[in-house]
């Protein structure tokens, strides 16, 4: 079975999602890059294209340039992962996707709720895969967790916490990462909420099962001068009743990536932290606490397929983002059992930001989540 | 110097903090528990007297009884420590001071907002000593993260993270402990925002040295069938225009006692949880990470005066309560130093309660907190 | 029940333990002390007797003196606690025991094994109650690791990991507390082998139900000038055929109290640290790990009766130590059920100090444990 | 740049560590696998060459005709990994070396330590490349420890203690993984120390930049009917006078993969996890206590270029191999900076092996290391 081939936009010179992305895609010998647009600036996009080693005539300034010349290769790229900034992600997708190429796009899906929309209907005329990287649910206690959730090891789910702790834009926003998320015009809508609250959210819903009916959001720029938000705190109703909060925060000094999920339901919780991703934690509620370990002979079928070594040699985020490639691949290659999300979470996510941006410049309090 | 001399009321048999106050005042030597009353049950009384092995004759089955009979003894008491369900509080309290002695009293001061303002009064008048036995106050670490942030180690506070998860009343209440505590009629007001929320929230002013200005209340009882509420999610803001969340519940199953504090600034942020109360994270703007351990040699004075073993040689509830009582000691004592609440904070933590749970119960939105 | 009365050896003004033994002692009100020898020195003894509020005619300048007078009162001493340096251990004892009085003395029993061997003779000639304060065996979670091994939950013992590393000797002893211990004089044969290292072979011993049948000892004095060791490896057999390895170390900067105990049978294994005594990790066989944590309600009998807070709530050393002054209370009052270590302990700790140091000086290799 | 093109050998169906070696080898896209012997039957390999997504052509059934087939082709090796039993790794080095081809090789480097001295031969014979997956001296927080020691933060090193637990041998040897490495045919001379022992080995020397100059061995072999070594306890003493314990086992029921080393000079101390690689604890003499954290800007260069993610997101066991390769990469391509270890610590881990083997055989006490 042949490598499927993949072509990056964006991640150049600079970029820190770019060679994860490719590192990610190319784990499990699954998919291989062989083309780019790393940069619109022509120089550029060749330099970024050396630092991967690709051919380096497949390291092409534009997106059109780049599946027109595909398309005419017989070993043209079969997909596109999209990895700059939240703008250019709907003109890159609509591009790829109508030029029949599949797409897997960095969250959040697009720049606004409302493009989002509009990439949902391509998607839906195309009928090409879509999907997106929501990184985390790639980890395979996540999947793990959401497998014990399923098979009712906790009983009905009553309250949620999602914290996304993060402390790097606590000042001024130094260095290209930084530069565009803080910045409307590239990032869209939302700051934290865009960049990591999305992640939060799915993470939940994942998780759980359950979906989001209702919110309320209180979003700040804590940091002078800044117009995107980087602290949020949000109050979170889910379809079955349960209760939830979810906060996100990039001013949160000396936190590097706090990602933790907890869940409780009637009979039992589960707690999950992103930096110790080899670990869970099952509460009882007779008292017992069971402390789940990644590759353990227990786990599931989702969380034993995500992993690639024996217990105790830690695996960690490239190896989840691995995962969701392996998921992208089955898609592609019409196998079932992915868990990848696609474009109903991304128009979930862009819900998430819109809305909690809105409700909370404008103290609306409780609101629905409707997308 | 005599030991100062306290009458205990409530902490007969079966309850759980009567010992916990026997232990903590008389820890250090400074007090010795020398009468009580410790049930409305002449027979059940004596049996508590029994238990803490005082002179039977002063094992009372009244406060009124107790008082005049102790103020007939030279060796009559100092103090009551009131330590019976909420709704006793305030009737105990009054008879004491207005007998002319003082006060140590559980928290939440009293079970309604009024009644703490009745009490407030009567401490006026009388202008006998009342303090709180906030209890995580008390311990070392705690000590050093008020005196970090006092001495501006993090910053100008932007952020407060501060929750307490407890599991134990996930199910139907059984036990005296559970009962009392979902029994309006016993407890007030509130149900976990009254017996642990004002923990958490003393705990985050008295750590940050900021007052809350506004809360945004959503408060639920997710037991069927428990008229107080078990599950709390508040959203805060404090006098300097800080960001705050407090989470308290008692249905997140598995969770012990997980009282936890972060506090984040513009140059660093604290980190520390009860469970494991030896050791204080504080993270430094420049992304250093310290781990501040107890009986350190770096050490406040404040968190010195509060440890009683060398470093690695954990100390743990009963040794922070005791530092409660040294300090209530000082202040019988007319010394100064002592940083144990008293009534403002109790009226503050009674504020909390009501206005979280009426303004849950409306949806109220955001409410000035006042008291 | 009245309280037993203690009276105290040692602990004067500076001192560590003495303070510590009054607290422990006194924690569930079973015990007062009453009278002392805080010094040999008339005035500073006055002045510790002071420190712990104690009848100033009651703080002894010698332990005979005590004895006598304590004799002639109606409320004297039920017994002395010995916590003076080793040198003092067997005169102290001694003269207590032929008086008729029971003791409760620090570890290690005496100076030397050959002075251990005269206090053996000495108890079984007085009869007089004589026990041993080896804390760590007081903890709830070391009694449940106990009850756990001894009920065969992780099958027949196979290999031990035991070590007790502290640094606060790395560099020149300073002060009261570390003077004496690296003093030959005041201590005896042993350094850190005599104040760490027995705590450990004990706990080790103590909760496999194992006994030492031989050793191999690696001591040294690393801090230049130093006479006794202060760096010890030694390895182990057990009288069932299993291996084990004790390092104790007083030179390891920046360790506190580690204190650590692994055991593994060949159906499981047990994990416990004594800087986080309210945790005791069970590994079984088919790769469940357990966490076990103080206060749940699948403890056994020994482990629930030593703790005095619900979960969550953490006791810590003082508690500890506390449980072993409720076990001698139980011996002085002849009840049974006590877990509280004797002479014979105290002779298989002397042993090992006296084989340990000896065979490490003659690099003599394997040798035989014998008391 | 072109792609350096890797041929293995081992790593067939059912193999662990074949997978690893591909994905670690290819991580950074500096490695491509083109060819392997996957097996020594025919057939099996070519199955082997169809799971990792290979030309079927270049699956070889025996070591010499893929030397001789790729010799042929332009596009041939540049060089093979070793990833068969210990048995194997002396032939195959010896042909591929001889053959002009470079090696990269599992450790232990040999089955025995003659083979060694033979291996050691060849390679100075034919001058070509040869290096040893040690894995865990690529993580990055490994290397910054190896800096920090270096450069005397922690002062002059006293005390080593390394430890490998495992638990994944205590019963009966089942599967492929566990079959061979109990069997003396393929493992060679040792167990448990061949197996994890080098490993431990190799840290405490790498980190610490000395070299061991003694041992006292104890193995054993625990499980019933083992002839090789299960569980290790072994004595070191290094060439600076530093003093060392080094344990390293199999029968630790629960443990995964619990390699720790901690490291104490006369200044500090540094301990690490490898289960929690992305954290690093130094010590300070004055007591403080600091966290380094992976990508933490204050990292030396050798572990900021061995990691690949921001902070936080953690890198495991994959990255630190891959970091070997990219270390093997820069050492066939003339560069310089390379910390991959060689035939050396090759020889010297033999010598680990079979001093320990033999010492504790025969009880011997202290011996020389000697290679």
């Amino acid at each position: 079975m042949r490598r499927l081939r993949m072509g990056l936009i964006g991640g150049g010179p600079g970029a820190f999602i770019g060679p994860i992305h490719r590192i990610a895609a190319e784990l499990d010998r699954e998919i291989e890059l062989v083309a780019g647009v790393f940069s619109s600036d022509a120089v550029r996009s060749r330099l970024g294209g050396e630092s991967y080693r690709i051919d380096p005539e497949r390291a092409y300034a534009d997106v059109a340039t780049m599946l027109y010349a595909e398309r005419g290769r017989d070993d043209g790229i079969d997909f596109v992962t999209i990895a700059s900034p939240n703008a250019h992600h709907l003109p890159a997708a609509r591009l790829s996707l109508e030029a029949g190429v599949a797409v897997m796009s960095d969250k959040p899906a697009t720049a606004t709720l409302n493009e989002a929309r509009e990439l949902a209907a391509i998607i839906g005329n195309t009928r090409q895969p879509y999907r997106l990287s929501y990184t985390y649910s790639g980890y395979p206690l996540v999947r793990e967790a959401r497998s014990l959730i399923s098979a009712g090891r906790i009983g009905a789910v009553r309250k949620v916490v999602v914290e996304y702790a993060q402390g790097w834009l606590a000042g001024a926003a130094m260095g290209k990462q930084a530069e565009w998320r803080v910045n409307p015009a590239q990032a869209g809508e939302g700051g934290a909420i865009a960049d990591i609250g999305v992640h939060a959210f799915h993470l939940a819903e994942f998780v759980t099962g359950l979906r989001t009916t209702q919110l309320l959001a209180d979003l700040a720029s804590v940091v002078p001068g800044r117009t995107l938000d980087d602290d949020c705190q949000i109050l979170l109703r889910f379809d079955n009743g349960a209760r939830g909060v979810l906060l996100a925060s990039q001013i949160m000094i000396g936190e590097r990536n706090g990602l933790r999920l907890r869940v409780y339901g009637d009979k039992g919780g589960i707690d999950w932290s992103q930096e110790q991703p080899n670990r869970l934690t099952l509460h009882h509620a007779d008292g017992r606490t069971e402390l789940i370990q990644a590759a353990d002979a227990s786990l599931s079928g989702d969380a034993k397929w995500a992993s690639r070594t024996p217990g105790g040699h830690p695996e960690g985020y490239l190896e989840a983002f691995a995962n969701l490639y392996r998921d992208f691949a089955r898609v592609l290659r019409g196998e079932s059992g992915s868990l990848i999300p696609g474009i109903e979470d991304g128009l979930r996510g862009m819900a998430l930001i819109h809305l909690s941006v809105h409700a909370s410049r404008e103290r609306a309090g409780w609101i629905n989540f409707e997308v």
